[in-house]
């Protein structure tokens, strides 16, 4: 079988592995689709991103569905011919941070495709696939790219219950990405009133305009349309940051209304923040980081059509088109989300 | 200008009255809808309920729309023929609550038709109508009916916040009458996930699948169909209570999952609970109580599409079949909400 | 070496039992004190509460601390000779509720001396015991009795994490058993303002008086005293119900002002509760079952004198006076905490 | 009568002013103590901070107690002769931010000695002081000097109210001066566990553990003894961040544990955060600014023996050696609280 592994900056080569047998209370897939996120993005342009780095070849990607093909001992809840989401999310359940619920501060955390420990853990760019059973979430009735989805969805999912309550608030999301985009369809789902976005593209305004949003600013071309937000102290309740620039959250705290929230999306590097502002008008930034119980809770929101994410879905190429398919992910005036297809 | 006006127990009067001019900050409005409410039913039944007895001739009503006639000095941001809502709700603004934000819990409340001060806090069911012009929210582009909607809707709403975020959460309501079916609306608007809804009317429940719950229950038919939801300390995150009968809560107390929440909106009169489930499964119960800025964040989620509530507005009759609109509005067999138009 | 088993009602045997050896993970304790709990009582007494009824012999106890005298294999951060606060919950970590961090709520605790599950979960009130490490807490520093009293001082901070920040608040404790005089110290150590307790008895109001509380209430010789504080909507921000009878809670649920927390503490029976009054004032009744990571809190704030329980030790018995202990336990006119010395 | 006043950097002059009557609601007050706080020295040193500058004369200071001399018309609950704590914060009460109970961010908030607006709201530090009784709390039992320390205790508490419980946690403090100090007093009367501190000076370190600190750094002789907290992802579970500079929050954020709430109470510049750490940890970082309610609860503490400041109040001089006691005040190695008597 294949799999797509990345070997440094712009060399990625599709490699024959050998296929794994299903252990107990695991299940062997036959990958659908695969979602191209930011972080296989920086791996394939720069070998990493800030202190990670690629220190060995890696198969890439972390959002991903398929067809569970074979059972192994011991599994329940799940049969052949199934398809699934399948979360890259793998805590140990077992240290402090699990046992506290807080799955996604595992001290011993396994993300597919993440080159942080040494040895890599390896990603789910590939045709067959082993996963625990209990990454496998039912995907009935979502077409295989949504199920792919599933991923990305949980992290806006995380952040929005970050922030508490939504309903009515108004809520602004700086970068119209996917995590951007996302964010703008789980503010609503969660109740926004009202939502106002911001990207440096058309495009992608574009996209989330159709996605909901009520008001979209090109910061390119009309950098001082926020200001009209920043009379009384400020106006909006919530800030997703989904950019990780500096001008975007300084922009953003202007902003916000005292006592607002913002869920730190975007990874970016050190940013110098405006903390005056912050701290005279008691903003609250919470960090946001993956997600655990809202992978499930994406794709049943899917499947009950509370959330639609397929005008996301911009375009998915085969297997063998991965290297064109890893070009065009990165171009923001036509691709909103890039998958890769394993049929 | 005629006023719908109770005197004692099915003594209800259409009667004459003067019409005030708008002192400064006043509007003068000609009512357009009027919801009859589970409160003036209580009126209009028994002449109260619990300890608020009527004790004089009262004018009834606090759901409210109409059209602006005349602005008094110095209002500003409505105009002559505006549709608006009107809220029932005036609190002083000064006293100890107010300063808290908890404008509910005011200790000078006025609220529109409300027997609890001696004399009487007078209704809204009048022709003409005097409101302060803060009382009004701009109802541009939504009909009569639904702006007269957004005070029930305020109070599902407020009980929605009560409840913290919805997202991805299970959401049980017990009782579907305006109330419960507004609820249902107001938590799948915060995101639930799944919503299941009892009921003893078959009716009512069918307007609750329609309103997006997933599954009905008429406890009256399969008054064991909770049970399949107690195992494993219980199932659902959340419960709406919305009957305050004893035998709702109970069932709904066996059902919540351990740190469940309760709204409890529904105004009975004292309840035996089973504390030790309650205590040991530490539940939270929450009292919820009218509302304050949920009023006008109800008109805009609707003036947005983001919530319907015409299906809920079962029949409207003109003000003089008032008698008759009483008589229908607490058939749960064929009403929902039943208003009284005042045009 | 003896145990201290409950056959039925007033059947308390002292009898000998094999000692076990211990495993890996574990620890060989030589009991130093144990504290007679409330539900120990019940089985004495009763041979049982609610639904819970002793099916088959018992032994009693689950507030002990001992001597390390044996390691198991593997163990770490213990030595033998060293004092330890033994915690009587022992949840499994696997199952949801302790992978969500709730051990309290874990479906398959084995929780010591409870007649809950059949077999019954033996308690602790033996000689030798033998406990997970994990059970063990360090108690250096502390004497003996304290470091029993860990457990029900882990009941009450449990209970005060519930009700979130305290500081500044007004407080009202209803019951001033061990439980009661437990969250009078630790509400005050949390930050509260005002504490004031009601109780029937004056031995024990003079206690609570002695551990800080502001003001003390004998219900039974002025049950109108608290009525000072249902003026305007009510005053207490926050009530410790820690007697699971009605009248406590009706009254104090009179005397919370608006949005007030109540800490259900106390296992009652159902209970008739004022729910217009709870509703329309929105109150929060918290339920607070037992603890998870307050048990080595306690300990810790012990070690630091940030909290002294030693008042509350009223005696200590010899194993072999156990059934004189439990007569006394019980006699609200001289007893706070009775524990039973097993040296 | 003398006042204080502030005409340039290093221009502070004693001039004479007239006495102003006490209208309605108002009360006169002769001043007894002032402290100096870091406001004031930027003032005086600098001639204000950041974007905040002094464009006229102003009479500084806002820490200041005083014995009532004149009752205005319609004044309860205050008599002549008594001590009185007075609050600098006079919101307006009617603004939206008011209205919603945040009344430290009042849009017309007239805060004593603040150069913000102009013309600048003038200062306490005269010897007869007009105020409203409402920003009088009585302070019967304390010390002039304690009573002056009211509004800088209120700010900590004001901060620990931000950060909900402390029962049981682990605290770290960044930076000791007076507020740090006094967030020490605040955290350890909210519960914490454990508090460890850092400062530059071994003279307010010395302080700080007088005053209930478990450890303490000194950032300029030991700058990696912070590190030790580093492993498994951190160690804090609260951060009061009361230096407003880089280094400080750098390291804070290190060491602190996933989910870790930082209060931001020091107000500096721009500060370049390492976002990343702070993301992937999912850290809050909560601005804290002023306080409200938390004036009255810190006099009420200190009466009640609660939170003892005394020991933080390095010297007091009489107002004709103003200048010398500014020239003091900055010297953190000698200095926590300095104060002026205006006896």
């Amino acid at each position: 079988m294949r799999a797509i592994v990345i070997h440094a900056p712009r060399d990625l080569r599709i490699e024959e592995r050998g296929i794994a047998e299903p252990g107990p209370g695991e299940v062997q897939i036959k990958l659908a689709s695969g979602g191209i996120c930011g972080s296989d993005l920086h791996y394939y342009q720069h070998g990493g991103f800030s202190t990670v780095r690629l220190k060995e070849p890696m198969i890439l990607g972390h959002e991903v569905s398929g067809y569970i093909i074979r059972l192994g001992e011991g599994v329940e809840g799940l049969r052949e011919g199934q398809l699934v989401a399948v979360s890259p999310s793998r805590p140990c359940g077992a240290c402090r941070y699990c046992q506290e619920g807080l799955h996604n501060q595992c001290l011993n955390m396994r993300f597919y495709g993440s080159a942080m420990p040494f040895p890599h853990i390896q990603g789910a760019f590939s045709e067959i696939l082993v996963a625990d059973a209990r990454q496998c979430v039912p995907a009935d009735g979502l077409t295989t790219g949504e199920a792919a989805m599933a991923e990305p969805l949980a992290v806006t999912l995380h952040a929005t219950r970050r922030l508490g309550s939504l309903l009515g608030k108004r809520v602004l999301v700086t970068g119209c990405g996917p995590i951007g985009i996302l964010a703008i369809l789980s503010a609503r789902r969660a109740g926004a009133a009202e939502i106002v976005a911001t990207d440096l593209s058309d495009f992608t305004l574009n996209v989330a305009r159709q996605m909901g949003a009520d008001r979209l600013i090109n910061m390119a071309k009309t950098p001082d349309a926020l200001n009209g937000y920043f009379n009384d102290k400020g106006y909006f309740d919530v800030l997703y940051e989904c950019t990780g620039a500096e001008p975007a959250i300084k922009a953003g705290i202007q902003a916000l209304r005292p006592r607002g929230l913002i869920a730190q999306v975007g990874l970016g590097g050190d940013m110098s923040l405006p903390m005056m502002a912050l701290t005279a008008k008691e903003l609250e930034l919470r960090g946001s980081f993956r997600f655990h119980e809202e992978f499930a809770t994406g794709v049943e929101l899917m499947q009950k059509g509370l959330i639609d994410v397929k005008p996301l879905i911009s375009q998915s190429l085969p297997i063998d088109q991965a290297m064109q398919a890893f070009e065009l992910a990165s171009d923001r005036q036509q691709t909103i989300k890039m998958q890769i297809s394993f049929n």
